[in-house]
């Protein structure tokens, strides 16, 4: 057993269904002797005023300071004067680019079993500007906003990322032939000079392409195995992110983590918080832990990752023990189990 | 045979492989005895000032004339100062809603063999507004715009379409979380009345529910027998046509229609232009075929229309004649002949 100083990360266990996935990874981790601790944070009662949210500026600090984080479901309580808490996160860590890696799980049958593409969302700009206005009454603008420097910053990582884990492609993802100035400075920047190109050109064992959003996704229906690293806006990563989800099975089943500025990594579920199950042992802590383990990967934990994605694979590819979601009868605690077993 | 005067329609083969497949509807048109008679309009060799594009006044006058049209594949040719021909016949004729019907076709084997559903996207204005503008160096924005009028039409022609065609349900697609004013426009528009919901109230047979875009296409790869008919803004409505266009095998098989101010029907294959394939004799007609099945539904030529279809589907399904896209090896005239055969 290592004697290395433990890292630091925070978690934030979320609504509903969060607590008991977060007890599933916690005690996976700990079986796993993976070299955590974790500093829980939880949702505040209370708008906090530095955040304009019911997340409050200590759990924001403490993902800026151990730069790393996990995060379980989080449901934004209904009421006026403040921010969802998904977006806050986004905009106060300044989570740049949102990475879902997904994959076909063998055993586990979908339409599809040749599914291995990543997902990078810019997540901080485009259509969630929040800039929107009634101009004369009956018609409405909002403002989709690209930057040269967010637009950088993304396909950076993006190429970044493509090169550090073996994959042969970049596709970015646009609507350039209508949105030619915005979705155009995301490709190319008009009159400025070029992004995803320019970033592309430094890259050149990487191959590089550019598909329309709408052909896009009929490619993705029609042969997913196509697509390798897909870079884009933020609404069409939200689409598609989900798309892709859907094609091996849902949310429940695939890992994200949002990469900050600061080099934070803030992994998290993005399945809702399912208030219908929450504490009833229910819940498929999958995405969850796999999101754990894309946290690891960042922290270059790759041992301790690879030990803890094979345990989840192979207990899913058993099929013995599945949660109800994955059509089997197990509870959170017995499918946890089995993931421990299989360490 | 009938002595009542033939209906007059404008047809636009359009480029590429379209005069060929325009040829093939022309024949089967012919054996099965349609009362039309096509007026072709080609595009112009110079910009018409009148419609800013290469598309003549005089060929836009004639869709106006005859209300119902036919148009194969147009691409726009490259260079400045002119619009694209699909956005000028959107904006001049005022089509104001894509209607697609997307269906399974027997015996043509794709991953899903239960898609029936009709996506209705609305066609003039969101994020295709063309309003784009570089704020300061490196910051773009566009503007979508959402307007009551259009909402309410194309919500109107959605149910409309569902009762008249009896379907059970209407799914708005929207992005109301994110876009609360434009997309919640669309969906209910907070300041002034009710648009999708407001007409759903007129509808009481026809279940309406909301479902957001990310969402929604997370559902439609997994179980697209959940919709029935979609109706949606500009963009969602591109995506998710080719989407579930994918589903069943591409564009080469759906048929589209657009529905313009004062009755107007332009039917249209949604597919490319092919260049690579022109002139060969190797063109797949169906999209295009289809389309014009649903002009002639659209002019209440309902026994031409089910004895054209039938046709076209059981060529397919009977495998023995099909294009090479399709995995076949006929050409274009043995496909037409072999519709013709079954008529
Ligand atoms: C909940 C919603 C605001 C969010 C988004 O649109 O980004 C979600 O769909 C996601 O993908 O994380
Ligand atoms: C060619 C393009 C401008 C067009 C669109 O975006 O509307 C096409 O994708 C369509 O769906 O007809």
């Amino acid at each position: 057993s290592s004697t290395s100083t433990p890292i630091t990360a925070t978690l934030f266990p979320g609504d509903g269904i969060g607590p008991e996935i977060a007890e599933s990874v916690k005690q996976i981790f700990r079986e796993a002797e993976v070299p955590i601790e974790w500093e829980e944070h939880y949702v505040g009662e209370q708008i906090d005023p530095r955040t304009q949210s019911f997340l409050t500026w200590e759990s924001l600090e403490s993902v800026r300071r151990n730069k790393v984080g996990l995060k379980g479901p989080m449901a934004t309580p209904i009421g006026k004067g403040h921010r969802s808490l998904n977006l806050t996160l986004r905009k106060e860590l300044n989570l740049y680019a949102n990475v879902r890696p997904c994959y076909s799980l063998p055993g586990y049958k979908t339409r599809y079993d040749d599914v291995d593409l990543i997902t990078i969302r810019e997540n901080t700009e485009g259509e969630y500007s929040g800039l929107e206005h009634q101009v004369v009454r009956g018609v409405v603008e909002s403002l989709k906003i690209i930057t040269r420097q967010a637009s950088l910053r993304v396909a950076e990582y993006a190429f970044h990322y493509a090169k550090a884990h073996g994959r042969e492609r970049v596709s970015a993802i646009h609507k350039a032939n209508i949105m030619q100035k915005t979705d155009g400075l995301f490709l190319k920047v008009h009159q400025l000079s070029i992004v995803a190109r320019e970033v592309a050109e430094k890259y050149p064992d990487i191959k590089y392409e550019e598909v329309v959003i709408d052909n896009c996704c009929m490619m993705l229906v029609k042969n997913p195995a196509l697509f390798d690293v897909l870079v884009m806006p933020n609404l069409y990563g939200d689409i598609i992110s989900d798309l892709c989800a859907g094609l091996i099975g849902g949310l429940g089943l695939t890992p994200s983590c949002n990469i900050g500025e600061g080099g934070i990594a803030l992994a998290e579920a993005v399945h809702g918080s399912a208030p219908d199950i929450a504490g009833k042992n229910l819940a498929n802590p999958t995405a969850l832990l796999l999101s754990a383990v894309t946290m690891l990967r960042h922290l270059e934990l790759h041992d301790k990752a690879d030990r803890i994605q094979d345990a989840i694979l192979n207990t899913i590819a058993e099929g013995k023990y599945r949660t109800a979601d994955l059509g089997g009868k197990s509870t959170t605690t017995d499918f946890t189990k089995a993931i421990c077993d299989h360490l």
